[in-house]
């Protein structure tokens, strides 16, 4: 699909890295827009889109050990940089433990990447059962990326449908929906979907095959032990 | 099994909730001994034996929110006290979000529960492969308690082997081997064994039962779809 593709200023610090485009189709009127897929669902969901928009972009988790080395999450295509690149950012990736470093590394995507990513999370929500009703031209726009909308959402692990409303529902301050990966290493619009926080939990960092492969030699062990 | 019984003086503040008692034979020469039959791990690999005091008789994980309030991990028997009692400790319960006050109470009980666990664990170390051998005097001690000594220790959850090595490795910080719990909110000697990292995050707070159910539903649907 074509976008217009002009930049859209941001103030990141990151700017230079990587300028965000312009995702609107080419010649449109009025302003330019990153994510204009989300913007009915900014008004009616602003939690759910901002996570969209921060699951799809941001990295997850690996806090820096040095306080004025970055923020606890941080651009997935900045993570594309090399060590001496972030260096000039102020980001010493020598400062971190070298298991924070495989698990932050293998979060990085770039940008066009991500963008897809955020696309194909907007349409699964749209999806889900009790979501609100898309409106058309953002229809249309999901649908010339990712396919026809008529099934429900399913959980990318336990493959159970997923409620709309899962995403209000917290358990000890954790939300119950999470972006998951069925390669955890993976970040591209093929590889993501939503799913339970205990079916992300359970997976872990195995692939989603591996994590299959694995249950069933569980209930193989178990099924002829009892 | 009888014991001699006799009150082991601790200096902890919760001694009058419950005493220690020593778990040695009735009648025994020498010194009380609250955990006899870890007196030769303790020498052999102490923090192994640590682990198996700790775990049996600790609460895990509950952070208390007042800083006065209490450890990070609370005697097991002292989580059996009603509000009111703790009060009078200086734990106040009402200062905990009803989520921690529920994860903590569940994982109370009372002090002979917890002295047989630590049995339990003891002796399913001495079957792991590789473990330190046992001395024939506390192998009859823990063979009178659970049974003879002749199988190889499986992880409760995958059922496979488990090394003893595993205590030794770590990844990010945690032991790859932790106690587990067939039903996670009963601490007694039948519920509890050894199990991998990965496999007791997975369980999480499902019995056992319960998480063999749910793979087998996702393996079943995850079968009819692919």
């Amino acid at each position: 699909m074509n976008y217009c593709g002009k930049t859209i200023n941001s103030r990141s610090r990151f700017e230079d890295v990587q300028k965000r485009k312009c995702h609107r189709e080419p010649g449109h009127e009025g302003k330019c827009e990153e994510f204009p897929f989300l913007k009915h669902l900014a008004k009616t969901n602003k939690r759910i889109a901002d996570k969209i928009k921060r699951d799809s972009t941001m990295t997850t988790g690996a806090a820096w050990k040095s306080e004025d080395a970055g923020p606890n999450r941080i651009l997935r295509w900045v993570m594309l940089l090399s060590d001496e690149e972030l260096l000039k950012y102020g980001l010493d990736m020598n400062a971190l433990k070298p298991q924070v470093i495989a698990k932050i590394r293998e979060k990085a995507s770039d940008y066009d990447s991500c963008i897809q990513v955020a696309i194909k999370l907007t349409w699964l929500v749209y999806q889900m059962n009790g979501a609100p009703e898309c409106p058309e031209n953002i229809k249309e726009y999901l649908e010339e990326h990712c396919g026809v909308m008529n099934n429900s959402t399913v959980c990318s692990i336990c493959l159970e449908e997923i409620d709309f409303d899962l995403f209000h529902s917290a358990q000890r301050g954790k939300a119950n929906l999470e972006t998951c990966h069925l390669n955890p290493r993976i970040h591209d619009h093929e590889n993501v979907g939503f799913g339970h926080r205990e079916c992300n939990i359970a997976q872990g960092n195995k692939t989603l095959d591996e994590f299959y492969e694995w249950i069933r030699g569980i209930l193989h062990r178990a099924d002829n032990n009892l």
